[in-house]
């Protein structure tokens, strides 16, 4: 199962590329919306609740901070947006609403593509997201991860080069070895200059009908997709070349 | 798919527990001798390199040597058993024997058990393993793993408290919310001092045919079956009063 040479593990973005967390966290938000009777725009709750998230991490990254829990920084942040909204709520029902983030839909695509890959490499989330968050996010969804390393094991977040490498030290692997596959540029740069090997795929309705960032790839990523389906058979139809391009080896 | 209260996480030892490490580093040390025509009895030396094991971590748990891998405390214990058998193999030979530890056979109730737990709880090794080997080794015998956490994350080897609370903290869990599945009565005594629930199932040839430790339960762990199969059964039968016993409360 584990080929000699290439690629032999490949992890995925999560947040964006394997779940939708837009839509995932606007219901939540709805739902508690409803029940109190309070007039919110899902959607913009769930996009201001996720525009604090890069800039939460950065002081860890910058190592300004110690480092903390995404799901601990989530609740910092749903408590900035529900202030910034006006909206009170309960302690025990903010706490509920952050568990969303363990409940996201996955896109339609996602666990076709993972079972595919499954069955040539290690599959599994390359995330800034916790362990705790992300198990029990693969249970709710179905997601057939093989190994699940959050942030919280490699203590850092990418595009961190840490985030990466560590995580190849955890499977044993020198990182020419991993495959990031995310729908975001940005991502995939760290990933490059980290070593590994690259694949994208678009997700142009992560951020709403009016996304106009990562509709395409902007760099010759060692594969490029259409969803997670078509990586699947890309990846598995001719293993042995993923990963021996020049252009996924560490520079 | 979380039950409010009681055990959320079923946890299991895994060499001994889940897979046949016996049987199975016999036959890889009997490939490799046949390769070179050697006279060696195959079950003796699996025998003398597994009792290199637990005198191999002590230094480790009592604080004297710092944190090492499972894999490569195995690879030095089969350099000292090898040398112990007067037996010289290349180090490419000596490295592909020690990945025979990834190759393990399950035992032929395991995959059937972990399934049926599966629906219910959150399953994943409680292991000294490294996380490398156990991802590998569920690959290889088809575990159906949520999670893998291994020793290389918590840095403690059992049976340290270390390596149980802070694999439930991973999951963020009580350690009363996490339930460790052994065949070893000694494992299960640590993990219920841990505040853990336990589950005890025998595995009476673990050691071979003359085997005479660990045939039957020591204490009144909060569940005793006969296999994985029917452990499965137990808890997925009348999941909620799994852990709400006194006796597996912590201490």
């Amino acid at each position: 199962m584990f080929r000699a040479g290439g690629v032999q593990a490949v992890l995925f973005d999560t947040f964006g590329t394997v779940v939708d967390w837009r839509s995932g966290i606007a219901a939540a938000v709805e739902e508690v919306a409803d029940a109190h009777a309070v007039a919110v725009d899902p959607a913009a709750f769930a996009d201001a609740w996720r525009a604090r998230y890069q800039p939460s991490m950065e002081p860890i990254r910058a190592g300004r901070r110690p480092f903390v829990r995404l799901s601990d920084l989530h609740r910092e942040n749903l408590a900035a947006t529900l202030e910034e909204f006006g909206w009170n709520l309960a302690p025990d029902e903010a706490e509920q609403l952050n568990q969303a983030w363990q409940r996201l839909p996955a896109w339609p695509d996602s666990v076709e593509g993972l079972l595919l890959l499954k069955q040539h490499y290690l599959v599994g989330p390359l995330s800034n997201g916790d362990t705790a968050l992300l198990a029990r996010m693969a249970k709710h969804a179905g997601l057939p991860w093989d190994v699940v390393i959050g942030a919280d094991i490699t203590r850092q977040y990418k595009p961190h080069p840490d985030a990466y490498t560590r995580t190849a030290a955890i499977l044993d692997l020198p990182p020419s070895a991993v495959m990031l596959v995310a729908a975001h540029n940005h991502d995939l740069t760290a990933a490059r200059q980290a070593g590994l090997a690259t694949g994208f795929i678009p997700r142009p309705t992560e951020h709403g009908p009016g996304q106009n960032t990562d509709l395409n790839a902007e760099a010759d990523w060692d594969v490029v997709a259409t969803d997670l389906t078509d990586l699947g058979r890309q990846l598995t139809t001719d293993p042995e070349e993923i990963g021996t391009k020049p252009s996924c080896r560490p520079t």
